[in-house]
């Protein structure tokens, strides 16, 4: 595993610059629940906008859609998870907790909490039972069986259940996919590792129909496609790799799943999951409906269930393996500083704009009015509260790729200073020309600092 | 009400060009639930940034949080939702549906449904009782009171909640706000008029924390800010007017509530509000979560509860109000087009490059060479299916601002033509010149071309 940086490293800087907090810490905190800071929400953004700049706005071929959490009932019952997405857990009589079987190992007795129950003499299980990971809830206000729902316990099927209307109204063929973002809801029995699993979490996912002799080569594209897309934005090649499943690990559905995983602090885990999910889906969803699902081809040419080939990740997954990736200390000249090594287009502040000196009126003028100006294109922030040298750390904990500091020399000749945030070399530009230096630097391709 | 265009004619748009489908439609709907297709999921993406550009990246003193959807349901209790989110209930033992009871004169008896229920000899009506309009749902395995929690029925808590975190952490002093946007759930009894009253929605809310003393102002202030953001967006002004509650119309919180309202196909109704909330809701999570959330100033010179204005919206009713605004049929030259006037910075594609003769190699080649360079930085559709008087008017429906034109001058001399959407004006420009023009024309301030 990655043994430069722990989670807990990650946890505590999440913490201490209002990335991320534990929810409703005031009533007690309720577990495996986060709410965004600031910092947090703003990188958050810029990651589902780059996947969406990636996936939609510079493709032909991929259109959005956004379809509700709570669905009809049926299409569960269509997708196998009313049935079939569950796990497995036993009850202890004495210690009255619940465990999942296959992770008995590593389960903590209420009663013993140093001990194992399966290893306590009084712990007294019973038989394994299957529980459902869908949240329920009811819909309306009849209380019979017709009106119990789920939240999405993924984006997937809202896909699926509107790929007629797609195909008709965005007037598309396969080979062509469609893209939504949004919260799903799994009722996890052992969430934990920070966002890793929560039970409440924000997907992206693409589901991309195909001729069914093209599956094949369009899971190796995505596969691919999506390996780049994290090169891209910044994560080092050695921290990344795709696995492959077995046969005895797929989904009923799949004909073929690959992860892209993460050396995590925690090891290698799942970052993102593709999938060829063959017709599965498509000719689920025609049985339960009675709506034929297919593609047809002009004057009848073609007429076929297309496969899907999926790409499948939470935002909360990338966010950590950005931030765990990032993440520096190091020693400038004999001071620590913390720098958060983010992709420009992550980072969720672009650039500082600090008066020397907060007490000049002559500086203070200079720096609101470029402020003013550059945050009308960019998010940028404005800081006078401290030492100079406090303030670039401030900027650094939070991965700003940029400074422009206003000091004596700008009341001069109107230059300000640059200072790059991995490199700290500090150049002097034009006041005038800070704006669009800015647009050129977030535009070039970004070279990462990070050793492999 | 805006006699010019009724519900009817948007819900018809809506669907015809995918911005807006009944949801789960091939299991036979799911009342009062939409999903959007690719333009409903763009324009409600730009209206979002819209709203975050002019309440965080615009503004010095509002930051951002994004808290989990379900929350400790103590969060509930302090609100004041478990007990008093209610509406008034009547079940009738004849037809064994169920009817609010303040609205029993527009309902539809079961059996009888020309008549209404309280007009029916065999309707049968219990009588009225509270039902709570948050959806419930279990949270882990175990199956006890404890465990029971609820869907967020607004954003606005997750705020309070964070009240201190932010304080601490952001380094604030009042006034300053702190903005979400997020779903939230409600479990209505009567939802209807197409998106106008669903059961998620996304809201827009911003808490904006202040001395006591300074609440009047601020509670003015943003009356007036929200609604110039309206008019800034081009919404009419003979379409938007502030209604302020009566006193006996006001929730218990409120020390003053304004509506900005529109005029809707279906009447004056609702658009946003803005509520002076007083410290009632900081005062009740005190109480019930025992850490005090008070400001205190440097060296404890200053030591108050802040007051807290509102200014809440959901993403639907202002696309709902920007459609119907945008909405407009008219005759050009003998032949009918329908349009969306949108505002450039709403509108979900802001141009089409369009040759005008797919079958010429030529034309094809530079215009797609020109929609590969603007869709680099704007949501731009290339489109050669069709006479080109058809493919604009799909865009005019659509909103779509600007189509640039390849054709055989192009060939000659690298000039495209552009037309306007509003003005139908044609004019030539340098294919070379083409993005610069389109930034341009983008950033300008729009002058609506509606008539008042």
């Amino acid at each position: 595993m990655a043994d430069d940086v722990t989670m807990d490293q990650i946890v505590s800087l999440c913490r201490r610059r209002g990335f991320v907090f534990p929810s409703s810490e005031i009533y007690g905190g309720l577990g495996s629940t986060f709410d965004y800071g600031h910092y947090g929400v703003l990188t958050k953004n810029n990651i589902r906008g780059r996947w969406l700049e990636a996936m939609v706005q510079e493709r032909d071929d991929i259109v959005l859609i956004d379809s509700a959490i709570i669905l009809h009932p049926r299409v569960w019952e269509a997708s196998g998870h009313v049935e079939g997405f569950t796990d497995p857990l036993v009850d202890c009589r004495t210690c009255k907790l619940r465990f999942r079987a296959d992770q008995l190992e590593s389960a903590q007795c209420g009663r013993k909490p140093s001990r194992h129950p399966g290893g306590t003499p009084d712990c007294d299980l019973t038989e394994a039972r299957q529980f459902n990971l869908m949240f329920q809830t009811t819909v309306g206000p009849i209380e019979e069986a017709g009106a119990k729902a789920f939240l999405r316990p993924e984006t997937a099927q809202g896909i699926f259940i509107n790929f007629k209307n797609v195909l008709q109204l965005a007037r598309r063929q396969p080979p062509f996919g469609i893209a939504q973002v949004g919260k799903s809801f799994r009722n996890e029995i052992t969430p934990g590792n920070f966002l890793f699993r929560v039970r409440e979490f924000e997907q992206m996912e693409m589901e991309f129909f195909v001729p069914p002799a093209e599956a094949e080569q369009w899971y190796r594209y995505w596969v691919d496609a999506r390996f780049d897309w994290y090169l891209r934005y910044g994560l080092r090649r050695s921290r990344l790799r795709v696995r492959e499943h077995g046969e005895e690990e797929r989904s009923h559905y799949s004909q073929g799943t690959s992860d892209i995983e993460y050396d995590y602090p925690i090891g290698w885990s799942e970052l993102e999951g593709v999938a060829n999910r063959g017709d599965f889906d498509l000719t689920r969803h025609t049985e339960f409906s009675g709506t034929k699902l297919e593609f047809v081809g002009l004057e009848g040419t073609a007429r076929y269930v297309p496969w899907v080939i999926e790409p499948a990740v939470s935002i909360e997954r990338i966010f950590v393996a950005m931030l765990v990736d990032a993440y520096d200390e190091e020693e400038i000249a004999g001071r620590e500083r913390t720098v958060l090594r983010l992709h420009p287009a992550i980072a969720p502040v672009k650039a500082a704009v600090l008066p020397l000196i907060a007490k000049d009126p002559g500086m203070v003028e200079k720096a609101r009015a470029l402020y003013e100006e550059l945050r009308r294109s960019e998010v940028v922030e404005y800081d006078e509260g401290g030492a100079i040298g406090r303030r670039y750390r401030r900027q650094d904990e939070i991965g700003t790729p940029f400074a422009f500091t206003i000091d004596g020399q700008t009341l001069e000749d109107d230059t300000v200073t640059i200072r790059e945030r991995d490199s700290l070399v500090q150049e002097r530009v034009a006041i005038g020309q800070v704006g669009a230096k800015l647009t050129e630097e977030l535009r070039k391709p970004w070279t990462t600092p990070k050793t492999d």
